[in-house]
């Protein structure tokens, strides 16, 4: 099975978005999307004279911003992406982890920095996940999340798709994708032609001490390797126009533990 | 197996909804929420310039408001909602109609007014909804829809109440219940002691000859007799505060043939 994540640029591109979706309703067998965020939920902020406070790249989810990314995400976002595959044929489910509790999660809890209402991932509910491939469903996952208190958490969609690709890994072999804006790892973050094939955890260690890696692209690279330990098969990191290649491994970024 | 539509000014108030979604999740066997949208559209709407437009206390629904009232109904209301029942033990899962390719529908076709992005209902897909509420879930419906290609709609969810009631009454006995702030069909707008305990279709031309009933409750109890025309057993309409009454009859407006 596959699961794909999709973020950066893309979902703020209505026409790579909707050529994306193509793509993505035309592969076989079971398949889950989980999606980020994009700039949408930063432009609303703006508009509506919210200030929003990063640390790290992660937004610190004060109250009002939970409300704009739960908007945003779970409403535009995900029906928007929803609607799009039930056009191209593909019958798409989207949910958030609080929808029949299908990822449990908790607030975070920091030592030094307050991230408000961000969720770490506790249990994913894999009966429902099941349940729904079974029927030939596609599932397409908002990075929304609860504590199960009725408290809902804005939570890293990354994460998301590796915890999901590590509990369904004991019974299916899973294909998990990162895609995005770029070609895939780089060595040059500003030269796409730069793309590093494939990444073993000694070569990621030299990447990380030589300082040849972009700093974004760490906590992806953490997660695809976490991932890999848990037991999924495959990851592979790359852009997302180019979705039928990084399935068969003709372009983007191989993750590997070999 | 019940349906409860829960509208008006419950949906804005915390302390009202909240109280109401714990009595809603303690009703035990087969149950669907199917939600309005309350104030808190217009409101987002007037935070970001957007004017509205209504004709007959129906949305215009243009490009900008179907935006809105995606992010608010299927986003901030809706998860909400269910993230507050998941706490109250009761396993809800929010849709919209384009989720599973649940609600049908298509762009409304008027001869005078264009009403926007407003869709009017083609077909239930009961398959799905079976599916979940044989896993012992909770269906949770915002008034979103789909056109199958690839549009999202805004539909009244009066209207889903009780399309999805007629759709499941081939193989169910369905109670639908629309509740709200008020306690009932009133005699007298004003005054809450007024309750009509019970309406049949004669009883209803004559009201309405008189001019007794409320021009906003007009479209409810068209909807509430088509339900029961088409099958339904037993639509009530009352205040949300007294759920449990209108369950077991004792309360609000019974809408019969008999």
């Amino acid at each position: 099975m596959i699961i794909v994540k999709i973020g950066g640029n893309i979902i703020d591109d209505e026409v790579k978005l909707s050529s994306f979706l193509k793509d993505f309703a035309s592969i076989r067998g079971k398949k889950i999307l989980v999606h980020g965020g994009g700039k949408l939920a930063t432009k609303l902020a703006g508009d509506l004279d919210i200030p929003q406070k990063m640390i790290e790249g992660r937004r610190i989810t004060d109250g009002e911003t939970l409300k704009i990314v739960t908007m945003v995400y779970a409403g535009y976002i995900n029906k928007n992406i929803v609607a799009q595959l039930q056009a191209n044929g593909c019958d798409a489910i989207g949910l958030t982890g609080a929808d029949g509790n299908l990822i449990r999660a908790h607030k975070r809890a920091h030592p030094t920095t307050d991230y408000g209402f961000a969720g770490d991932i506790d249990e994913i509910g894999i009966a429902l996940i099941k349940n729904l491939l079974n029927r030939q469903m596609t599932i397409v996952i908002a990075p929304i999340t609860h504590d199960k208190n009725g408290q809902l958490l804005n939570t890293n969609a990354d994460t998301i798709a590796q915890e999901i690709a590590r509990s369904l890994s004991p019974e299916y072999a899973v294909n998990l994708i990162y895609s995005f804006e770029k070609s895939g790892v780089l060595l040059n973050a500003d030269d796409e032609s730069t793309v590093i094939p494939s990444i073993r955890p000694d070569y990621y260690e030299q990447l990380k001490a030589e300082k040849k890696i972009f700093a974004g692209m760490i906590p992806k690279i953490d997660n695809a390797f976490a991932a890999l330990r848990s037991g999924v098969q495959q990851v592979t990191i790359g852009k997302a126009e180019e979705l039928q290649k990084l399935i068969q491994h003709t372009a983007g970024t191989r993750i590997t533990n070999e």
